[in-house]
């Protein structure tokens, strides 16, 4: 299978030097991938990364510009984050080559799959990682781990493109996971229910609706599963509305 | 093991830029190595290529310089050439991991081990080739295979490190997963608060609550995780006692 045949887009949010851009159009192009999103980019288009993307400068001319990570990402399944190993982050976090090949067959069932990387010096902030459904965290060395954005990037399409070419056929699901625009429909929903419920949140960080989020982006929820969980909140709506108001 | 104990040198050969020779070096010491080789490079030093090492630059200070291939794999039992696909090579090309693990392998049994990348635009040459025993081959996209020298060094970096770890250490999550007892309980709790709004199950196999399970346990929800799922059961119980029951 080729990699340029599957729905996978590289997404670089908030990236600070354009070189890296043109590097990472670059590296993408290397590795047979063309879709290049880029999240409010604090320059772009720039001659800069024109000339590192050598002759990578198509993937330039159609990169799609999007002002927020919410934007770059509603029509996707899968949505994987990279980044450094960090110690407060609520993920277990996939290898390179493991992420890689849940990726590629994601994408080869029909999902857009987007594989983000934050911004050089600070990476992907909480609320940006709690738009992802994995974390994928390339090994470095522990003294040493400070990795270039482009490299990074490099070593990500390079095993998605060996993943892709391991790839036979696998058996493909019939059912395609829900985009990020029906799981943010679903998660406004269930705060609607949430707020008519007058649910406190006693969390210990306080901050409820990005638990329940990060637990239904592990489980990968499918259409028909997005179906069901909304049937349920409307299920639950009326019955107050019933009891409730209708009464009255 | 750790890549920095075994004796793999990376060495390049008549590279045209310098700040190609600063990016190896960050590249190399990002994975743990730190032996640098440079035959007859064009520019060394130079500011760009400390400038692009950002934090490796001790790796630069420490490069050893020799005119000629030969010389710098002289004390080495495997030397690895790099190249890109070639139709006139008297080689049967390994990918990039199965050429990294037979260099730990040898490197680990005490040789010294030579990978070896060419100048920027035109390879290694034939007499160059000639000195190597083994050819490593980076798969790129047939369109546009012109890999940028940094970004093939770090790719193979990154097999090496992998190759070297093989037994990898995961992060351990401190938060034990939910037990089966407590995640039945929340079905059940599930079941009781969906039977009191009268949900009718139009999943078209009537299997609601195994396609409830099924998701949940894809989840892999944790202790804190079902507290709050159970947390989130009971607000709307007892806003559906209130409203439905208090006030008759």
């Amino acid at each position: 299978m080729s990699l340029s045949s599957l729905p996978i887009r590289i997404v670089l949010v908030a990236t600070s030097h354009p070189g890296n851009i043109g590097a990472v159009a670059r590296a993408m192009k290397n590795m047979g991938l063309t879709q290049l999103h880029l999240v409010a980019p604090q320059q772009f288009p720039h001659p800069e990364a024109t000339a590192r993307a050598a002759g990578a400068d198509d993937l330039l001319g159609h990169a799609v510009v999007h002002q927020t990570l919410r934007e770059a990402v509603s029509n996707c399944g899968l949505v994987i984050a990279t980044s450094a190993r960090q110690r407060h982050i609520p993920f277990v976090p996939y290898e390179p080559r493991e992420g890689a090949s849940i990726a590629v067959n994601k994408a080869h069932e029909g999902n857009v799959v987007a594989w983000v990387f934050g911004a050089e010096r600070t990476g992907l902030t909480n609320d940006e990682l709690a738009q992802c459904g994995m974390l994928v965290t390339i090994p470095t060395s522990e003294e040493y781990s400070s990795l270039n954005l482009a490299m990074a990037v490099q070593i990500i399409v390079y095993e998605l493109s060996l993943a892709a070419r391991k790839t036979t056929e696998l058996p493909v699901s019939e059912v395609q996971l829900a985009t990020q625009l029906e799981m943010n429909q679903f998660y406004e929903h269930l705060q609607e229910v949430l707020s008519g419920t007058g649910f406190r949140d006693h969390t210990a960080d306080g901050h409820l609706m990005a638990r329940v989020r990060r637990l239904f982006n592990r489980a990968q929820v499918d259409q028909n599963e997005v179906r069901i969980l909304r049937g349920i909140l409307s299920a639950v709506e009326d019955k107050r509305g019933v009891s409730g108001g209708g009464e009255a």
